[in-house]
């Protein structure tokens, strides 16, 4: 098991058909999480087009995960973490946090994939819109969002498995302004493992 | 008023200040529309950002569309159309043609876009998920997405302002394998005017 840190980022390469396992060790963590297509970043897992190819905004498990070539990068296969998940919602940013009234430098997500991929020698090629699991934005009425505590417990967790060799990118969510990452809004770590 | 023509995209620069009224000519034709930041492209109108930013799925008339910076870049001023427009699908492209039996080349809002810039002399740093107008993509019960024809009539319309000076694109949507261009699935022209 590797810590994803807290309020930090990780990156790790996949072969196809391995899997990763996304544990929120903590329970109330929300994890932004991203693939990339190993040797080819500019073609990543993109949530507009994984909507309407499942026909879904969140992921079941057996559900692909596609790239904005259309192609699988990931698939769900476990979820015991109550199935909350968000497809909605931008990588939190310096500018979300300057909304919010933050002063000064504010750990973000945006800047925790760039330093993940760094790690690895990559640069994004831009910022996709990531799933971010256990984050739990309903739809309500049809048009509505909100935003509320995730619903997961600790040590649940989701496993995906790599459809073509990728590189995945987590974010230990920092948001400790709003309460996605539990009422005490308390950033914590959360774990992967590789599998296979 | 200048045509967008079937199956075709075009842009246009705003200064702030400035609006864009969309008329859907025909009643069924969805308009992918985009925006960028004059001076930087690199910023541009997202979905993403924009759903947090107003709570809301779909635009309301007085809602602001603003970009990957958080920044209005366009505001909703008027819709006449029946209010349904979507912000959860990608842009079409050759993949989804691909997937869907197409053979060989089958025009697309994603091409569209790199045309219409192309045009200024600008290229689009990557393809945002557009605001797709008048297009009908329905959620059922919280999660569930549906592919329908357009609400709007001919001749209805809705009016974006511009926050910045930025650039403006649309395409006329050529998808004519499904009906989100209405049950005939006949892409058509739609029209637009500057004003101000």
């Amino acid at each position: 098991m590797i810590e994803i840190p807290a309020r930090r980022g990780v990156a790790a390469r996949l072969a196809v058909g391995q899997s990763v396992k996304v544990i929120n060790t903590f329970g109330q963590q929300v994890v932004d999480t991203w693939a990339f297509r190993a040797g080819d970043p500019r073609e990543f897992m993109s949530m507009e087009h994984t909507r309407i190819f499942i026909g879904r905004i969140i992921p079941l498990v057996g559900d692909p995960l596609v790239t904005n070539h259309r192609r699988p990068i990931l698939t769900l296969t476990e979820d015991n973490s109550g199935g909350i998940h968000d497809t909605l919602v931008a990588a939190c940013d310096r500018w979300r946090y300057e909304l919010l009234g933050a002063v000064g430098h504010h750990d973000n997500c945006t800047d925790n994939l760039a330093a993940a991929l760094g790690a690895l020698g990559l640069t994004p090629p831009e910022t996709p819109s990531p799933l971010n699991l256990f984050m739990n934005i309903p739809v309500i009425d049809g048009n509505r969002i909100d935003v509320l505590p995730p619903v997961s417990t600790p040590g649940s967790y989701v496993t995906l498995r790599a459809e073509i060799d990728c590189i995945v990118a987590f974010s230990a969510c920092p948001q400790d302004m709003v309460p996605i990452n539990g009422a005490a809004m308390t950033p914590t770590a959360a774990h992967y493992e590789v599998l296979g």
